[in-house]
């Protein structure tokens, strides 16, 4: 890959653009990569402001407009920006003719009230929501051959979708039960900003639940798994922790099923994906097994009735539920093997 | 209390027993304790075995035997030992007379098949089944008033019991949901024995489920709310703290209720019982509000339709889930007021 | 203790007086504690703030003035402030008769150059400077008794005074070699600020030096030990835990010594002083042997000539590095036994 | 780089031979690597032992013996065992003309008698010894290119090395004033073997000092620095991370230094290496800038007299504490860039 197409890369001054900084710095196509700042402390590259990256490659870094990307000749631009920023920088380059992987919540929807409901904000992107490809790759890879604009998914709805997707779509799933996901994130899921609850002091050897019946992620797992609203209890927690969602996710069947006839439809599902790794019946992954890394990992167990499934979840959220996801669409885009980079 | 009488405390080498101790250094009735070990190491006194508790009371240890108890005269004796240990103690201990404080889960079920089902040992202390009184305070009181065998309850059963039974009591739950408790523990909960996954750079970090379907506290829930066998999901979790449990659980209403109906249920629950503390609708506890305390905290919300209900029910594995409870029953037995050294 | 005498509190909302608040509830005088806020929040007690503390005794909350206070006819003020607000605080009380322990570093130093030199504040309270008795009381035990004005040392000076000066008075200490002292504290140390280096994610698994030659409990230090201004080498670390400070200590001994003779010499030093524990010579204190507890231990190892000795001084920042400290302090003010209430 | 060599990589149950085996596999000449174990449990590639490890490349897995080793045809060998095993494991692989990099203490001395002294056990390899290149590539690269025989450096040792060395070798060191090295590192650096120490409820929210005077790493730095064995004072602590060490180190200068000239030093002595990181004067670096990467980080600070001078030394124990630095070595035996599959 002798000149790879110049890219931008936007927002890498919180946790998610900063891993993606990495992973880019790491990727065959990423030595072509700059990064756009709103405000760059008059450094010329991200290892003046990231001592961490002192040594590595060199990443120049620019002052955060339209016209600088424009000026680039950019042909993709990652956005690893809050939903409001998205809403304003995604349709310019667009309209551009850039290819945009938004990493924020702006575009993961089809029905622009469903995101003005979640967010509270009006969707004058309306235009390119029906346009967007939801950036699941194990499941829209065809769309994403020729998508322009890709919504990257949340990092607790990806850990539930890839989980549940599958049964719902076997209809497997008793309909008139709860599904209960009750999801646990390391702290950088909540961001660099600074807060009370994410002080050292008052997080460390603590654990709490959080926004109950109100999370954001809510409604792509609805879309995207196919549950009724009502069907689907999600629940977050924030564990003191760096890194990592473990989801433990509660179903029951509407016909008893073997251990092996569960492990075979995860199998079926996820054969030739290589970054979700099915589990053995009734063995369970941990955090420990996928932190820095882009895999998801799905393990099971069947109570002796057969119906009842829990399912146990995990994925870096840094990674497979954000950074390393976005590579992993942008590898589609570019038509590589999907994992190119994310080993 | 001039002259209390004389306390055995068995097995303070674990976590647990050694929390007993430092609980009951501080406790009116405490100084007349005596502290009994399989291995002494020489010792004399606690404070040669835990650097901790120098300049501190004094604190005798001496040679575990039943001979040794009964030679001391002591009148209560705790065991903070393993189910094995106690199921032989116990009963030459109160055929002898004594009162006993089990804190394993020899002696918390009326039905020695359930004991033998789920500890797969033998049950020959069936006779002493009947009358032991399980130690949940706040429910069996008039029982610990003349008891003479109390069983502790388990870290994680009281946790859910003291959430679910006030429901299940008013028969608020429909009954054929299932109840989800996705619980979530300190390591000191696991124990003080090695263990790989206990290993600091195995833990720190990470996060796990474990024993899905089949941990021992299963049953005590069953018993102690009324719900049938299946209606119970019962899940645990290993958090990367010392101390603390925090249960999420997830129970459907029979009828919608409204947030004041179930606050107001909570607190004619416990109404005038200081050590569970129920929060305002709405608001939830995390473990830093119970870590190093003998309270449980119950918090709650309920979602639009007034019948998806989702409890967080917070308390200290080592103190109102083990050692901190353990000597409110030693207080009932007393008959001094419940918290009594518990602040 | 039937009616104590009224006690003002200022500054509950920082970890240090919210430690000094629940160390106070537990103590016997403690019942006659009214605490001050600067936004109270529309609270009348504690337990509205800090839910941890609901349903332990009530604890006022009143508007800050000093009006309020002298009103409250309160005998005695804790100021658990920063240093600009205890200078402007604490000659009000004193001129008003109350008894002031200031936990800041307003006050700790005889020479106002000094304090204007290291706090880049002017000492308008330099009239008080002169009377005030640096809390210490293993050393000022005999000043207390009398004292008007407590100054409560700093955390890290605690820990360092406490094993140098014994040296250093008996002469032990090569004149021109440096002591280094190596210190290492928990984040509460750091304070309730948001800081991004106290930012959850970025203090978890990191540690890191910091004001090298710079720190503010410098000066105290060596006005404490008598040490030259040169000989000193004073250098903090942040550690990834809340609580807790483990000061390594180098020093030169003039003189080859037998590890009996420093024992004995910290034994003699500290003899009648319960809340100092000597560890036998080779063996070593830890953090989690002091966290949670009002101790400081010393231990220490010297090398086979002799002259090489290595102290390492543990105790819990918040504890006798701050509030628990000030609380003993208390009660030599009040002639109860020093750790009345602590332990 | 077509068809790699073979490689037999010995010892991957612990954390270090587990790093190393990470390592390799994304290293260009790491597909030709077999993985040696005691005890393979049937296993016939890593991934099968860990979890980790499935879905990223094969690594095949074989019985250890020195004669399977032979039977490969390995070109180089890996030695990730104890110090004993490599004693003996190491002479039969060298004579049968294989290179060795061994990461046990068991080659990094000249002289048999320190060996013996600080390990306790005989050198029948003392033959080796003469020939064996201390394997810190940037003070021996020349040596490298010919070793056979590679002794990869100590954690603690490197970080204080590379940090003392240029300082010693440019004679600016006071020559009668002692050197002390404190030295913290995570708890990976302390092994995988379960110790009571390092059960996570020990160590969580704990921190402390261990092997004064008596680290193996000693002698190491005194061989590698050329100060008297009198001058140095090595200190190792744990702390409750997994991963990294911050040496503090304090020396005092013969003449007074500018920041500049010692930076200077600095930037000269590690041109051209581009696995050591100097920082600007006066700032510090810090574990997190170091865990997960195979650089070295040096900064440092000087008093107001140019004489007093500390340095902050970080490294990851596990990556240029132990098993980078062992590919580091690797890639000069091999003639490739330092730094390959190192970044």
């Amino acid at each position: 890959m002798s000149s790879p197409d110049s890219i931008a890369v936007v927002g890498v001054s919180g946790y998610t653009g900063f891993e993606l900084a990495k992973l880019l710095l790491r990727h065959p196509a990423g030595s072509a990569a700059t990064f756009y700042m709103r405000d760059t402390q008059g450094a010329h590259c991200l290892s003046e402001l990231f001592p961490q990256l002192r040594g590595t490659n060199r990443a120049p870094v620019r002052q955060l407009s339209v016209e600088n990307i424009l000026a680039s000749g950019a042909k993709t631009a990652f956005l690893a920006t809050p939903h409001e920023a998205s809403s304003e920088l995604a349709p310019q380059l667009l309209d551009a003719g850039l290819k945009v992987i938004d990493l924020s919540g702006a575009f993961r929807f089809r029905d622009a009230a469903v995101f003005q409901s979640w967010y509270k904000l009006p969707a004058p992107h309306a235009a390119w929501l029906a346009s967007a490809v939801y950036g699941l790759p194990e499941f829209y890879s065809a769309e994403l051959v020729n998508a322009q604009l890709v919504a990257n998914p949340g990092c607790y709805a990806t850990s539930v979708i890839l989980a549940v997707r599958p049964l719902a779509q076997a209809g497997l799933l008793e309909s008139n039960s709860s599904v209960v996901a009750d999801c646990k994130s390391g702290a950088t899921g909540a961001g660099k900003e600074l807060r009370r609850d994410l002080h050292f002091s008052e997080l460390d050897e603590n654990f709490k639940a959080y926004n109950l019946f109100s999370h954001r992620h809510t409604p792509e797992i609805v879309e995207q798994t196919g549950l009724a609203d009502s069907q689907l209890t999600f629940t977050t927690h924030l564990l003191p922790i760096a890194r990592g969602i473990l989801s433990t996710i509660y179903v029951m069947l509407a016909e008893p099923q073997t251990p092996e006839a569960i492990e075979a439809l995860y199998r079926k599902t996820y054969a030739g994906r290589p970054m979700v790794r099915i589990w053995k019946a009734g063995t369970l992954p941990e955090i420990q097994h996928v932190a820095h890394t882009n895999f998801a990992d799905i393990g099971f167990t069947i109570d002796r009735s057969g119906r009842k499934l829990i399912i146990v979840s995990c994925l870096d959220n840094l990674g497979k539920g954000a950074a390393g996801q976005a590579v992993q669409n942008f590898n589609h885009l570019l038509k590589l093997e999907e994992h190119t980079g994310l080993q």
